[in-house]
């Protein structure tokens, strides 16, 4: 199958093996799926997701040179089932959460030498992680599922609640799924900011009553001059290095701090500015089954128009250059990979 | 009146004019008063403490070379009232938290060119935040109900309940109230750490059921061989330099990590560690009105034994020693300084 084949810290088009079905699995066609910010730092940092992931406990089990065929946000068309695998048919069009369990224990669909991801033609899911995408639903936009997903997984990490505020640092595809879901919370005010033009105009549409440009105003400067009474939790989804020192020391008291943009580096804090605030720091990762699938009933009921998000779409030829356009993110926001397209 | 008193990074015995009480305020005899560390972060880092309060938002109005007397964990008798001051009477014995209210905002009594704290003779308070130590109850262990108080604060802004487990990093007295709290509060197991046998005794004797010196067996260690299936609350009572990457990293997946160890200089995090687990990072501070005035009940009750903490007294005259001793704590927890003692 052709696929986009990240080696070492390179990503041309290949000819690789399609993917087999093994036991309970299924072999799917890739309808469409988004490139995501940790695919870039997955291509810059490859080394450093390594080292911190076992820092953080797991096992690393990818070889870089053997060749990777990244994507987990994706929707496909069942075109085989494996041996005992139940619960569709081919035909279907259906997103996945990007895990497979294996004898080695969960291994992320798109970060895997041996389970490539919607970068390329064929992927192989597991049948009971399967949802079919409803009737009607463009699998287009089905396939923004997995970060929008992300987005309502920390926003419910947060604990935010009624009468509380929020601001939103960085308008990338998880700021703007995280204000979505704030909007749906009935949460006021949702300051959003972000030096993107288009990404503020885009924060906006989904549900960001005030966006700023944080080279004029801090979204928290903001928040203080809108509202300055409710309790305030911030979502730095930049993942830039500085980031949570900058949000840390622009926090009023007793602010929460949902960390969802991944940084890789090392980065510095000072922690008696958290500890004069009483400042809560709250790190968030992925979503539950639950999130997952009520985040493709929320986009197929309409509630959630992630159509927007969508600024270009490519085939498998078009990736690499993808890459390069997102490194600089002033015009696009959520590209989607469409084999079909070539 | 005789007191300690710091200016610049020198600690010297000087005669200083006595306070005079204000209206609302009353003229205090110390009894006893804690060191705590704060009080050596001071001495030995005022500048950045300076620079980190007004990063975190907050004035500081101290002027270091003016001369301040330190000492906010104090007891003291009553001695004359002030204009209106009102619920005490002279002869009272009490203790207050170390706040004063002015015209400026709250000032902390200790940390003040103003108000003196409990390293000098005489102190004065305000009125309504005096609280009478119940009779019976020496003096020298109503002084530790401030340091007891910032423990008791940060076990309830931890929010850890029945069925979580706790890891304590560092014995000193705020570890060691961390500890006792969590005893009170029936959290099971408590696992303690410090490089000093003296204090982890202590830890034993205040409640914790697991005691290990981090250079054979970290504390989350510990808990993943006695336990490892509660949710950890790890409480970081250090406060040097890279404890709370260590923890961090230490930590299980979901485990809430309270800092109420006090890091005066900047430090370093790997966000993508707290990223991969899903860490949240509370960090806390002092104590309510409630949390102190309960503290006290608590002590005078029997319930909380704070005596074997109390390792060494020492005059006015023995303050500049005593910090030299707490500078390397292997055989001191809590020195009270008692200016009777001369």
């Amino acid at each position: 199958m052709r696929a986009a084949v990240m080696r070492g810290r390179t990503l041309a088009v290949e000819d690789v093996a399609a993917p087999i079905p093994g036991p309970g699995q299924v072999l799917v066609q890739t309808l469409a799926c988004g490139i995501c910010g940790s695919d870039l730092h997955m291509l810059q940092h490859a080394g450093t997701l390594a080292e911190a992931t076992r820092a953080s406990g797991a096992p690393f089990l990818v070889d870089f040179d053997q060749g990777i065929v990244m994507g987990h946000e994706f929707s496909g068309r069942v075109l085989a089932l494996g041996p005992g695998a139940a619960g569709v048919t081919p035909g279907d069009v259906v997103v996945s959460m990007p895990v497979m369990l294996t004898p080695d224990g969960p291994v992320t669909v798109g970060y895997s030498n041996h389970y490539p991801g919607g970068y390329g033609e064929r992927m192989v899911l597991l049948a009971a992680f399967c949802l079919k995408v409803p009737e009607g639903l463009d699998p287009r936009l089905a396939a923004l599922t997995e970060p929008m997903a992300v987005g309502r997984h920390a926003v419910a990490r947060s604990g935010i609640g009624p009468g509380e505020a929020a601001a939103v640092l960085g308008c990338g595809p998880i700021g703007l799924a995280v204000i979505a879901w704030l909007r749906l919370a009935g949460i006021q005010p949702i300051v959003a900011a972000d030096f993107s033009p288009k990404r503020r105009e885009l924060a906006a549409r989904l549900g960001a009553g005030h966006v700023v440009d944080p080279r004029q105003e801090g979204a928290v400067e903001a928040w203080t001059r809108l509202d300055g009474q409710r309790p305030l939790v911030i979502f730095e989804a930049v993942g830039a290095r500085g980031m949570i020192d900058a949000a840390m020391r622009a926090a009023p008291r007793l602010a929460r701090l949902c960390v969802v943009g991944v940084c890789l580096e090392t980065d510095e804090i000072w922690p008696i500015v958290g500890v004069n605030k009483e400042l809560t720091v709250q790190f968030a990762l992925g979503y539950t089954l639950e999130e997952f699938a009520g985040t493709l009933d929320t986009i197929a009921s309409g509630e959630l128009d992630v159509a927007p998000l969508i600024t270009a779409e490519v085939g498998i030829a078009g990736v690499p250059d993808a890459f390069a356009a997102l490194a600089s993110p002033d015009e696009q926001v959520k590209i989607l990979v469409r084999p079909e397209l070539g």
